[in-house]
């Protein structure tokens, strides 16, 4: 199946330009580009772009999709009961269907923003209704549930309701239940990665577990660290070590260790995330209203750390919108940390595609428009006001850009949202579903 | 002529919550709301909202429209290159024709993202220009030349090109054209302020002067304050006073002066804010893009402090978007200055609405939906993903909402904006010739 996408600008990755030519896809991947004195293949299906750009599909790593159905549930609340009145009670009275729901709003979300790929970290239970919403839906994917078996995190920090616990066999066994159903389905759009939630709630026993694990089955290992400083002072107190030394004596560091969020960072856990290579999944939005810190994003880009970006929770932020977190992050460092020329356009529209693309192992897959690549791209449009005079650049997309500009998103070659609508879904009525779970669920326990 | 909005959920103001009710304008005035078992009047014509919500239109109490056309010209830079190399010389080169098109693009970009009233501080020629675009477009507006009769900035803190400055005489004059010809244009839409550029620039016999011709006119005095740390450490210096304490000792100090930015402010700067009821035009994106700090809103809301959001120029933010500044505004309050606690969502929308009308002493006219109030007021409508599942609440508003949700605009009972279209306008064409005095003007200088 080849199809030919006509007379759009293209941009190849975050320092290219974008560029006046024809981008043939065949299958699932990017067989070539065109561009206006070079003659294309005659022998596919065409799509007139005339006037649209196409970008590569922006990567997210650090989602819960499993909170997206209690956006609105909990707004300016101190963290502590933010998470203990909130976000820990309704994770955990989630059921199947609801757990279900929240995915799709969150992929929808997601998608119709011009994100292909999501790193989706999901709660104890349920999380093979979020593998049926990704794969339902066309997104390419890492997930995982979340691993605890052991609490070490008191009650002046949030707890964590009891549920949520299991043994360090049980929690394997069922990692071990999502990575056979799952790992590398959908033509390898689905991928399992090893999510415990932090230091505080896994053994020592079960880190050393996952570093065979997630060799054995090439997975990543994605954790929290570093989030908020009362966490980061508990973990110094009772591990003798920050959240980045401590992992990586256990033998944790390295290139397929993704951390989210690693706002309390000292120099040299800056070194141990250089040097082994660790993924950082920044979550701007989101630490910003929950008062957890601004990460050094910009002194960790200068030191070659490898960042990328996520919404997390829709609780905490409120939108899973790229663009916002492209924005805000660049500002942040700009306004309170450094100077109006820290992280360019062009740095922070690479760490929104090929950023994420790495952090997930799969850089020679997906992140940016190349020949061979996966066919993972969203066409935009720009005829509203607020990017006029349109310049076609990144600075365009970084500091005037918006989720509306998506008209249309390839994933692994489908068209998965076209002329802004999902087709073969009807997102009124997943609305209206999503409503009424939000109050069954939120019924039970608020 | 009498409309009823009908079957629509109204949010009065940013504490009344959203109310199913019917809304009834008579001619360019709030006439009456129906709830669901009152009678409303038969004998108008009516317009079916259901499933749509009200808002009082915003209000955007420092914008600078004739920097619209420079979008995307100014990125990443240091705020002096920023201000030397790009914002002066090319309004220094704006022509009639370019200072028309960019205050259309300010003003279209504005109404399309639910912002009913601006005050616009224009350049120092061609003021007029915009003015016929305020009017012609239907928006709500404050609106002034610059005033500049003195020159006291060195060349170190961005300098400013000989061309803009008039003597005081001739810079008097030019502001007496503008009063004559449009203050309280077009059934009062359009006021006249007297927008001195801020002390550095202006002589004391320049403020004296405007202190009586605001008082004889009725009209504000809007000007810029704090807003970078060299030039308020340079006023200190030269005037033995902080900006603040300079323009009350000139007996500027008052209701209707309005002040953007003030993020150098002290404590007695802030006794006299409040005391003297000053009211403050925040430009949070502005200010965090160009480094230029962040104002103490949550401080100054403590205090009863008047405040009010403004996006200041495209160059610098790079949109006129009320949603963003809303967010950021509480996000930044919370992340960096206080708590997750600090400026709560319906504060927030308070200031976007009220606020803005109540610096513009306008706060029996707009910005809240009240019988006897000018019918200025935006129709929203989200389906959707990034608001579902929906509240309708302020929090949905600030932390969820943006200017696509934004569907029809009315402003002084008139619609200005209706099914996300501008009537008699090709905004297509205007974004063409936009992007053309673009280039003709950034030829000039760049």
């Amino acid at each position: 199946m080849k199809i030919l996408l006509k007379n759009a600008h293209v941009c190849h990755d975050a320092y290219s330009g974008f560029r006046r030519e024809d981008l043939l896809v065949e299958d699932d991947r990017i067989a070539g580009f065109f561009g206006p004195g070079e003659r294309a293949p005659q022998d596919c299906a065409e799509k007139d772009l005339t006037g649209c750009m196409i970008i590569p599909g922006m990567v997210q790593t650090h989602v819960h999709l499993c909170q997206v159905l209690f956006r609105g549930l909990a707004d300016d609340l101190p963290l502590l009961s933010w998470l203990k009145t909130r976000i820990w009670p309704l994770e955990a009275a989630h059921d199947r269907e609801s757990t279900y729901l929240s995915a799709m709003l969150g992929i929808t979300e997601l998608i119709a923003g011009g994100v292909t790929c999501v790193c989706d970290m999901e709660s104890v239970r349920y999380a093979d209704e979020a593998a049926r919403a990704l794969a339902g839906t066309g997104m390419r994917a890492v997930f995982g549930k979340v691993l605890m078996d052991y609490n070490d995190t008191p009650e002046e920090l949030g707890g964590m309701p009891k549920p949520f616990f299991e043994t360090t066999k049980e929690t394997l066994e069922r990692a071990k239940e999502l990575i056979d159903a799952w790992h590398g389905a959908e033509n390898g759009r689905i991928h399992y990665a090893y999510m415990p939630r932090g230091v505080l709630t896994t053994t020592p026993e079960l880190f050393q577990e996952l570093i065979r694990l997630s060799k054995e089955n090439h997975c990543l290992i994605h954790t929290h660290a570093c989030e908020t400083e009362p966490e980061s002072l508990l973990v110094k107190e009772r591990r003798g070590a920050t959240e980045i030394k401590y992992l990586d004596r256990l033998g944790l560091a390295g290139e397929n260790l993704l951390l989210a969020h690693c706002q309390y960072v000292d120099e040299e856990d800056l070194n141990i995330l250089e040097e082994k290579r660790i993924g950082v999944a920044s979550c701007v939005l989101t630490n910003l209203k929950l008062g957890s810190g601004i990460a050094p994003l910009e002194k960790m880009r200068h030191r070659g750390i490898r960042l990328s970006f996520g919404s997390d929770g829709a609780p905490a932020n409120n939108n899973l919108d790229m663009f916002q977190e492209m924005k805000t992050a660049s500002l942040l460092q700009k306004g309170v940390l450094h100077d109006p020329t820290a992280m360019p356009a062009e740095a922070v529209f690479d760490i929104a595609t090929m950023g994420g693309a790495r952090v997930l192992g799969m850089e020679h897959e997906i992140g940016s428009l190349e020949v061979g690549k996966k066919a993972d791209l969203a066409v935009l449009t720009a005829d509203g006001p607020e990017t006029a005079p349109l310049q076609m650049n990144a600075a365009m997309l970084v500091y005037s850009g918006n989720p509306h500009m998506v008209r249309d998103v390839m994933i692994d070659g489908k068209w998965v949202y076209r002329n802004r609508t999902f087709e073969n879904l009807d997102l009124e009525r997943l609305h209206e579903e999503a409503l009424a779970a939000q109050k069954r669920v939120a019924e039970k326990v608020l």
